[in-house]
């Protein structure tokens, strides 16, 4: 495994190499995927996440069921599959790159005719997904550097960076870029309550990158805001409607606080994250269980028999996004009414 | 002690008794404080925080040093009471309500002439504050609570409870005061990272009371104002300046969040958190302990060598806030400005 690849396909042993992101920055584990279920494990315990990196995972989550499928007869077989592999599209319902991403490779395997020929195809296939988003991120963050200044602080939500793509990364992507090319970018990173996401997986990998980051508590973003610590947010999405940007909790709050504010809102997606069929009303937002907030690790942090709100993720609207950063271009939904005119609170 | 008291003297054996704030929700201990070292190690740890509930402590830390000064000679003994009093008042930059107590009580002690008469009055003076603190508690409460709607959901941040003063409190006592009156009142606590008091502290509070709680992560809150779930917000306050409110990290952003949707945004505080002398650009807010950010109890949740910023209040100002609920009444700064026009994003 290259050891900057999030998510990898074992050729040799026919099995999904997944990076254990609920260890890091403990201590670095590679977790070794080789049925449908140890798959759909990871990425309900969020081993794996991030919604490019979950595309890649639903892709290989058909190889996958392709090859542990038994059945002999090529109809069943290829009901079997489809079946399993659906269950893989279920796993989580918010990022849609989960479901785009298995579709596209069932779609695929149509062609084939027989047992081989579909497990053929769907290993090129899922590469292909791995390759494009690769590139895409690329692309991304050559798009995106240009939106930042030559010398600034970004601040970033959740984890949008390599380890939530195959590698590069959509909002992590676009400060690399700026970076590669010679920009003085410092990183403020929120933590990213509960799971610290932000904490833990953003700060390891621009550390491990030599990228200046600090992090902050979530709480803290205006706060350093209004100081005018911050020069331009930027975010990842998990969905993309035609009305909002569905994203980790806390997004829409860094969007009203930054608009408020007179400061960019960014966000960093490539278009497997679009879902042009829907809008906001439409999208379940996933709830999680209660222990993620209520304990760290084996220490209670919330009275028994209160309850908790856990919701993964919020929505914002795209009149206070400044720029979406596509690996085709910028598109700007709030053109004018946001960026660049400093507003002092 | 009186099980609903955070702060409480024992004049037998001459301590200060606290509940241990960084113990709850796991366990409940009692701090038996006789020396001012004690006293301000239990303030810089937060066993004791809450502004008001700071001011008693202050008081009684006067208290302190008037009974652990050896010197026999009379203006020795004050001055050396004064001196150790003052690091009392130090003890944490931020919350006024800390060198006021101190001050008013070495104030009243300049009308005594004896080492006896100096710990009377310390003794009296300390308890005034602590009895008229539980009184303008009460005041706050049956003032704010006509602001409260019948039913309804309020979000508060920190905790601003029984356990920041000597009872009832200032934003939970209004809460209080409403639920005592027959409103039907839930509560949204939000976490308040790094250190958890409205998990901890609010949550315990306010179950031990039966008042509906819900805890919250803090990023969650601008969700719940955009889905119309938050009718108002209401907080505490370590020191207000003539032009902003100094409180927990996170404030700030609740309250851009309540103004950008329509949402009553009030601060709940009595008098002696007013800093008449001083605007915002001139108060030092404390930045505490990378720690306090980087672990929870041994975890670490940040690489090492990744910094932490870690400002323990912010500054909301005045033009957020819809009203000021003191003992003595309302004062409305935004009026018209911010309360009542729900605003959809």
């Amino acid at each position: 495994m290259r050891p900057a690849d999030t998510i990898h396909w074992d050729d040799t042993t026919g099995s999904l190499l997944l990076i254990d992101q609920t260890r890091l920055p403990l201590s670095y584990r590679v977790i070794r995927c080789k049925s449908v279920e140890r798959l759909i494990t990871a990425i309900q315990r969020l081993e794996i996440r991030g919604a490019p990196a979950l595309g890649i995972a639903g892709a290989y989550g058909v190889v996958l069921a392709t090859m542990t499928v038994k059945e002999k007869e090529f109809h069943r077989y290829f009901r079997q599959v489809e079946a399993l592999a659906r269950t893989v599209a279920d796993a989580r319902p918010t990022a849609v790159n989960l479901s785009w991403a298995v579709t596209r490779v069932l779609t695929e395997l149509r062609s084939a005719d027989s047992i081989k020929e579909v497990r053929r195809v769907a290993v090129r296939e899922a590469g292909k997904i791995a390759d494009e988003d690769a590139e895409a991120c690329h692309a991304i963050g050559d798009y995106g550097a240009a939106l930042l200044p030559d010398t600034g602080t970004v601040l970033t939500h959740c984890n949008a960076g390599a380890l939530a793509c195959r590698e590069w990364g959509t909002a992590l992507g676009v400060i690399r870029s700026a970076v590669r090319d010679g920009k003085q970018i410092s990183v403020i990173a929120c933590e990213t309550r509960p799971l610290l996401q932000g904490a833990r997986l953003t700060a390891w990998e621009l550390r491990r990158d030599d990228i200046p980051v600090t992090v902050i508590p979530d709480s803290a973003a205006a706060f350093l805001m209004r100081q005018g610590e911050i020069d331009c947010v930027i975010v990842g999405a998990d969905r993309i409607t035609a009305d909002a940007v569905f994203n980790k909790i806390g997004t829409y709050m860094h969007a009203v606080c930054a608009n408020a504010h007179g400061i960019p809102f960014y966000v960093a997606a490539p278009h497997s994250t679009f879902d042009h069929e829907h809008t906001q009303d439409q999208i379940t937002i996933e709830e999680r269980d209660r222990d993620e907030v209520a304990y760290y690790g084996r220490y209670a942090t919330i009275p028994e028999g209160v309850p908790v709100r856990n919701p993964a993720f919020d929505a914002t609207p795209l009149s206070l996004v400044s720029a979406l950063i596509t690996e085709t271009g910028v598109i700007r939904p709030a053109a004018g009414t946001v960026a660049g005119k400093r507003r002092v609170i």
